[in-house]
C-alpha cells in the first residue's frame, strides 16, 4: 500500500518523533511505500487565511497553496497521523492540516441545495493513529467522552472508503510514564505497524 | 466584570465578525469591561515552537512570547469565545492559543510526583462560547458526541472557577442558514450578552 504518514511534534528528537520514525520504518520494512510529512519540518502553516476563506468552496481555487498536500491525500490507500494530543485534541499545526487541505472538492463534496456531506477520501482504506496524551485513558473516555477520537474516527473517517479500517495506538497517562513504559509502547507500534 | 474576548475568523466581514462586534457591543452596553483579542488581526502564531515545547514546563520561562496573552487571562473574570467550528473542533488559530497560552503555571499546575493536574485559572468565574458550525445539532450531538463543546466545557473549564457558569450558542446548520436563521441568531446573541 501507499501509506502517507503526517508527523506533527516541533521536536524531532521527541518521544513523539522517535514514534514518527518507528512507524515509517515499520511500514517500510512490511513492504509499503511510505510518504512522510513532517509538519513542522516544513513550516507548514497552519491557520487558514483570509484569501483561503474567501475561495473556500470555488473548486478548484481553494487549492491553491496546498496543490502538494491535497496530491498526497489523494494518492494514498492509507493515513496515519503520529502527534501529541494537547488539551484532548490536535496540535494547531495538525488541526491547520485538516482546516486547510480537507477541503470541498477534496475531502468531501456539498451537494448543491443542501443536504449531508458525501466523501471524497474512498482512496484511503485504513486510518491509522498513533499518538500520547498526558491524561489517564479513564478520564478521557469517561469524562471527557475522548473528543479527539471522534473527530477522527467518527467525523473524519466517514469520509473515507466505507469501512475504512481503523487503528488507535495511544500512550496515555504521559506524565508519570516510565522508561519502560515508553518501551513498550513503541514495540507496540512497532508490531503493529509491521503488519499494517 | 472584566470580559476577555477571543475571536477567530480570517475575515472581519463575515458573520463570525458580526457576532463578535456583537457580542463586544452588548457586553459593554451591559456595564462590563470588554478586552477584546483577535487572534487573526494580531497574526497570533498558531503552532507551538521547538523552544516553547523545551521550556514548557519551566515557570516562568514558559511566558515568553505570550506574556501580555497571560497577563489578559489572569486578569479577566469571564472568557467568551467566538469562532467558526471547522471539523467539529476549533480553528486552529484559537487551538493555538490554548496550546501557547494555557500552559504549566498559568491554566494548571503538574502536583510533584505526578497526580491530576490542579486548576490555576479560578479568576474565571464565567466561561462564554458563540460558534457556527455546518453540521446539524442531532450530528454534532448524538453521532459526534459534540467533541469541542466537551473539549472546553469539561477538559478546560475545570481549570477555572469552581462551578463556573458556562454558556454555549451555536448556529447549527450553517450550510443551509438562511438571512432569518442569520438574524435570528444575532438577535439571540445579543440578548444573552447584554444580561451575561
Amino acid at each position: 500500500m501507499r501509506v502517507l504518514v503526517i508527523h506533527a511534534h516541533p521536536v524531532p528528537e521527541s518521544f513523539n518523533g522517535a514514534l514518527n520514525a518507528a512507524v515509517v520504518e515499520s511500514l517500510t520494512e512490511a513492504g509499503h511505500t511510505v510518504e512522510m510529512r513532517d509538519l513542522y519540518a516544513e513550516e507548514f502553516a497552519a491557520a487558514l487565511s483570509a484569501e483561503e476563506r474567501h475561495r473556500y468552496h470555488t473548486i478548484p481555487d481553494n487549492l491553491a497553496g496546498v496543490e502538494d498536500h491535497v496530491a498526497a491525500l489523494r494518492r494514498c490507500e492509507a493515513l496515519v497521523l503520529v502527534f501529541p494530543t494537547w488539551w484532548y485534541g490536535l496540535p494547531a499545526i495538525l488541526k491547520g492540516w485538516f482546516d486547510r487541505v480537507w477541503v470541498p472538492g477534496v475531502a468531501f463534496h456539498l451537494p448543491e441545495g443542501g443536504g449531508p456531506i458525501r466523501p471524497g477520501l474512498a482512496n484511503i482504506a485504513k486510518f491509522g493513529v498513533v499518538t500520547t496524551a498526558g491524561a489517564p485513558a479513564w478520564f478521557t473516555w469517561f469524562y471527557m467522552g475522548h473528543p479527539n477520537k471522534k473527530m477522527l474516527f467518527r467525523g473524519l473517517k466517514i469520509l473515507c472508503a466505507p469501512r475504512a479500517e481503523a487503528s488507535w495506538l495511544c500512550h496515555y497517562n504521559m506524565d508519570t510514564a516510565t522508561p519502560e513504559s515508553l518501551q513498550r509502547f513503541l514495540a507496540k507500534v512497532r508490531t503493529v505497524y509491521r503488519r499494517f
